[in-house]
């Protein structure tokens, strides 16, 4: 165990994923860590980000079934979304995972301080007014909600998505602005719940980091559940009314909901933590780091949200084990964050793993797609969702992007993520015989495709 | 195209999935095909097995969650089941399923023949009075629902799962007979619409073919279920009450209900179809086949649920596939059966692929297993399921066997397939991190605490 006055070996800044993963691993591999927190260990993820926001879209798919369960032969009604009711579902999962990983964290014998830390060396950190000393310092203080400049939150009307995931009541109607990953997540559980939703986006497409295919399968699919969207439209302002807000463009529509959920992205937490006074090199924020996620300054290293790489939560599970692992003196690989699987969780789900056709052409020249729609695949109709397969691969050569939109393709890309990886040709996915029924069976039947062997497609 | 007086390449007689796929892969590979079917394309799987009853396995999720809509704070309710309703979204499945097969068919250029064939010698059938000849027969009549000796199937209170597949109405109560995968999942699906269920299973455990492990658990969250079962019971007799049955088992007990259900196994459909008088070899009426599907006449080949393999449509598309791979002269590698994916539908559903535990002893002697429990994995939570991944290593070795139990992760066994049949080590899936959360992570987190980095777990 460390105290105040002998070194650690690895004092961490944030406990939130990146944080603990680096904790963890660094514990089981000998190294004596004080873990440091200044609120609740899990961080964004675990208490304002992935976990509660897939609580939200899961109480919409139990709303949505209700409400469309005569389609099943179900005699099904939906009364209406009880807010307390839905948080404290949402509340109780927290809980629970919260819990789990209070009692790992004292498995590990970690030595864990709440309070607000600040980098005051490269090697010391101060905490509630007491110096914690390491060999090696690891930041990871993750992110927050942005605004735009001069759009002001004010938590009520004009929310973030802190605030959003502890509504006490279902809004009748709602602007988000952001039609990245977060707002389309909120559009679609807010559907789900009733709420008229509108989002605004700047670019010209929902998801705009995915491949174009799967933002316009996004695209059908909202506009199919009615969920309104201004694709290419910049905000230029918002004013109170009578009941809400007024949100003007600068093409010059306007729009009026309850509210705005700003979901226009998150920045890093740097700001006042020390870290430019002790010579690490920052960029707008972000604390820039090398492939091994060591900064400017050797004794520091920084993961997660903090650093300009994916803002993912399993991301930064990768960079805190991989800085665990190199400060313990093996020789982790560098992460190759094209193989890291994205999901966006609304429905229908959008995930990805590898390049998109653009990137896959500017790398490799001439790329061959194919497209499986699930309209063949047996178990998507029986859920009956709709969306496609996509896969992109180098001429002759391996599977280089997966793109699938569709309901709960999520749980599909991990199998996904394996063939990108591991570098796998068509063929040596396509000789596999997925099981039937299910929605995986779409990935087989678009590598049996593609191999040149169709079976539930028109060859 | 073929016609009667000139050979075909190919015919083939039956068209379920093993006939099918050997159908359209041989017209793939310019071989010319007739396939002869005296009911529907697409057999057992498509009409009367895998689709209809993953449709009653959807509605009772869609039940179950509106029984239970309250827990995730959705104001929900449940008037009961429109079995007319269920069937209508039933069969609108199968029939657009159908369709798309249909097109297939004629898509391909397969010459396709309605009517009873049989096979008159190693190169012919006879189909509605005509003789169809082929340089090769291929054998796919597949399979039909089988009862005991003695056990007569009314098809109104003694019924298969033919019969249960078009009920009219819920039944107050029912005895299944057999708790393998099929009696598991009407089981699993009436119980979902509140039907009082009990299994008889003469073996010591429901899915006796799976791990241990995984039929521990199932029973766990079937007693959770309330869904009963006689485990190590025989059946010994069946009479008629005034509103139903009553079953007698060989230690005495006796249950009745409205209805049984007997669900003891597919047997093959063989007889009378001219196949022993051809002087193929068969056993207990399923064909004989070599690990290329080739019975013992060299012309004549056989797939699906009539030889004596796994009874599953995927195994069926395979061995087809095999098939008309090696009649158009190409070298497929036979099929290890061991690495395909198997399901039960129930929820919780059991998946599975590779070696069992007590199958791993036997092979390599000494194994490493470890089970990850689904209570650590987020999206399990969210989900409010319960279960476990269990992973078998052969010492040093790679993942011979993965098994899981939980509310879908039924769409999770294709990742494990190229695990197995990869022949991946722990630390080849754990250098990998998952994405969160899903419950795909339950897998990676197996395979990063088999790896001896164990993160969500008490290590």
């Amino acid at each position: 165990m460390s105290s105040p006055t002998s070194p650690a070996d690895l004092v961490i800044l944030g406990g939130g994923s990146g944080g603990y993963a680096a904790a963890f691993r660094a514990s089981e591999l000998g190294l004596n860590v004080v873990l440091i927190e200044r609120d609740k260990v899990g961080g964004t993820c675990l208490h304002r980000g992935c976990i509660p926001t897939k609580a939200l879209l899961h109480a919409g798919e139990v709303a949505d079934l209700a409400r469309e369960g005569e389609q099943f032969g179900v005699k099904t009604s939906l009364a209406g979304i009880d807010m307390d009711g839905v948080n404290a579902y949402k509340d109780g999962v927290i809980s629970k995972l919260y819990k789990g990983l209070q009692g790992l964290v004292k498995a590990r014998k970690i030595t864990y301080v709440e309070g607000e830390g600040r980098l005051t060396s490269p090697t010391t950190v101060e905490v509630n007014g007491e110096t914690y000393e390491g060999k090696h310092v690891l930041l990871a203080t993750g992110s927050y909600a942005r605004s735009l400049p001069g759009l002001d939150i004010d938590g009520t009307r004009v929310i973030t998505s802190d605030h959003a995931l502890n509504l006490d009541r279902v809004p009748a109607s709602a602007i988000i602005l952001g039609g990245g990953v977060i707002g389309c997540e909120f559009a679609s559980a807010w559907k789900s719940f009733g709420v008229d939703v509108t989002i605004v986006e700047a670019l010209p497409h929902l998801v705009p980091l995915e491949d174009e295919s799967s933002s316009k399968l996004l695209e059908r699919a909202f506009r199919r559940r009615k969920i309104g969207f201004e694709l290419g439209s910049r905000f230029s302002g918002v004013q109170s009314t009578d009941n809400g807000v007024k949100v003007s463009l600068e093409n010059g529509k306007e729009i009026e909901a309850e509210l705005l959920l700003v979901a226009v992205g998150r920045g890093p937490v740097s700001e006042g933590l020390g870290y430019e006074e002790a010579g690490v090199q920052m960029d707008r924020g972000y604390v820039l780091v090398d492939e091994y996620c060591q900064t400017s300054v050797p004794t520091v290293s920084a993961v997660g949200d903090l650093i300009p790489t994916l803002q993912l939560a399993h991301v930064g599970f990768g960079e805190g084990i991989l800085v665990a692992e190199r400060l313990a003196g093996l020789k982790p690989a560098p992460i190759d964050y094209a193989g890291v699987p994205r999901i966006t969780y609304s429905d229908p789900e959008v995930a990805s793993v590898g390049l998109t056709e653009t990137q896959a052409k500017e790398k490799y020249g001439e790329v061959k797609t194919l497209t499986y729609d699930l309209a063949g695949n047996g178990r998507s109709q029986i859920l009956k969702t709709t969306g496609a397969v996509k896969l992109i691969q180098a001429e002759d050569g391996p599977v280089v992007g997966i793109h699938m939109v569709g309901g709960h393709v999520g749980e599909l890309i991990a199998e996904a993520q394996l063939i990108y990886n591991w570098e796998a040709e068509a063929d040596d996915v396509a000789s596999l015989i997925h099981p039937h029924p299910t929605q995986s069976e779409a990935l087989g039947e678009a590598h049996l495709a593609l191999a040149g062997k169709p079976l539930h497609v028109h060859g």
